[in-house]
């Protein structure tokens, strides 16, 4: 439960649930409105996410209104599942809004892994320093090219001063400098649809209450993965699990996350 | 549980219970058609509250077919959430075959607070004289101006004669004349995505046996705030919830309804 | 539980219990890719059902990417619902593929009975040879002509060299040769929005996995409607009912579906 440097640089420990659990109070106390350019599948169960948290969505992609909506917001989603004409002008206009700002966002290159066309625009869009790239091992090597390892992973997020978070089984999250492995979370949300993006969704919220995007991130995740745990006692499939991991979410406090996470 | 008039009109009592649930009974036989112009994000949510209801969901915005749809429907609604070009011809469409029907249709003028451009396009819209407009506190003033109180609500409903229906953690219905403030619901219904969109698709329902636009909004507001109720004793949070209250709304009773009901 | 053949033809007794139940065994060991065009409503519940039945979907119709996702699936889902001038452009390049692959795809000619437009579209594309159509009884005279009865479903399957499944309270599914009556399933699932498309999708996941295709759309719609009976048992309505059949789809077995499959 303590934040392990690379092997030739030190931090003090602190301890990470009580950063997760705090970083979730935040986000219930302040509710901050994120805004979310996401594909038409994911709507619905990431705007719940965020609700559960304690945040304010809102999904709008028209591009002559996406400028107001992202002006007001306090974070960006860009998510690249539904990669239509629409989307990428509004991605465009909002990454304006997005710099002028100085506000936090979130990249997650949605199956950038089966479509070139995607994995181009993910690469573009890191000229926007996004503040946490959010992905899976296959979308690792079409955006940054090498292996989905911490190592690489490490190197990346120096390399473009980002904050990277490989989730799988194990979910990595490096800035470079300080990387964990958090090793919750349950197999059943691998088996709900838009688990990943409304992941990223909370992860922008997480963003707009602390500036330091890696703990940030490790905050999103962790609390997110315990979520599942929880819900994973009572769930009698992926169906209910969808619906208790929302329950869960909107509950979960600093004894929880003490007990359950598992950070190395 | 009576009708209540503004202060220098008396109204015979009407037992507010009885009526919602015989609307909700109208509504499971008589299975309306309910055309919804609303937003992806609540596209799914609002056709399982339409079918747990008893009525039947149709939801194309495509421009060449919205028009059959319409005119087979017993009642149109057209809400601004995802407002896009796509949505914006077809409510003109729309409109059209709901003129010359004289159909009821009811105006959700979502997050018009957040974008000039829709409140434009909802002020446009009240020259089609909408049967019902419901919509929040903070929608009020860039729609008819001045503040969100249940006076400035009579006159505007006076004024544009239709029936305002501002929702909230007490909700207000009044059409100028006849004003009643329901003070059911649960806040976990603020915490689920798209409820105050699927609600509006209810009040179509409640429109299309009743018609009598100021008693069948008053039923559809009434019945889904008791459905919540009953949600929330067994909910586990917005998540169980979201799947409780439609549960609740499909067996909802009249006995449920004059057991809860609280208006004045 | 035996193929029942048309009156002047016999076929020897198969136990569609058994099939059923090892259809849904190889979609979990498989993992087959099920592209879906379908409608925005449709969408995220029927990428949670093929997820809890153990296929990977994807949903993009995005013109210059859909042609890469539908060249890597195993098998394409055409819905007509939501038909727009995307969604029909998808449909042309998707369909493309599929021809060059001869990979299966099913379709769904969802409301045709309510727009020229699309029932002129879905005879147009009968052309491609669909493995399966299945379809409600009201839109099958706008795509076939005829009644909906089982001796016009078995011609015009002979006629098309495609499978019939005509869903209702009795689902009908035929080759022309080969004829079944599967009376399982449960009102509720009439209550819950986009369990037919949903259907649909999971019977492309069993054509990906069974090159016979009338024994393919058997063992999927026999599947969900068992485990729509499962779920009936414990479901409080139509909301907690459609989470719960996504959980008894996850979990059904082949004795649940040899005790309560009934063909004819």
């Amino acid at each position: 439960m303590t934040i392990l440097g690379k092997a030739n640089r030190m931090h003090a420990p602190v301890d990470l649930a009580d950063i997760a659990a705090d970083v979730m109070a935040r986000i219930r106390a302040r509710a901050p409105r994120v805004h979310c350019i996401t594909n038409t599948v994911a709507q619905n169960y990431t705007a719940n996410m965020l609700l559960a948290a304690g945040a304010v969505p809102s999904m709008t992609i028209a591009p002559e209104e996406v400028l107001t909506f992202v002006a007001s917001a306090n974070a960006l989603l860009v998510n690249l599942g539904t990669f239509d004409a629409e989307r990428r002008s509004a991605i465009e206009v909002a990454l304006g809004a997005v710099d002028a700002a100085r506000m936090p966002w979130v990249l997650d290159p949605v199956f950038i892994d089966s479509s070139p066309g995607r994995a181009q625009c993910a690469r573009e869009l890191l000229a926007h320093a996004p503040s946490v790239v959010r992905l899976n091992p296959t979308e690792f090597a079409p955006l940054f090219g090498g292996d989905p390892a911490g190592e690489a992973a490490a190197r990346v997020a120096q390399a473009c001063s980002t904050v990277v978070a490989l989730t799988g089984s194990v979910d990595i999250v490096t800035d470079g400098a300080r990387h964990v492995a958090i090793a919750n979370g349950d197999p059943l949300m691998g088996l709900v649809t838009a688990m990943g993006c409304a992941g990223s969704a909370l992860l922008c919220a997480a963003l707009a209450v602390e500036t330091d995007a890696w703990l940030a991130a490790v905050a999103a995740i962790a609390a997110l993965d315990v979520a599942g745990e929880v819900a994973a006692r009572t769930a009698r499939g992926p169906g209910s699990f969808a619906s208790a991991i929302i329950d869960a979410l909107h509950t979960l406090d600093g004894a929880t996350l003490r007990a359950r996470i598992k950070v190395s």
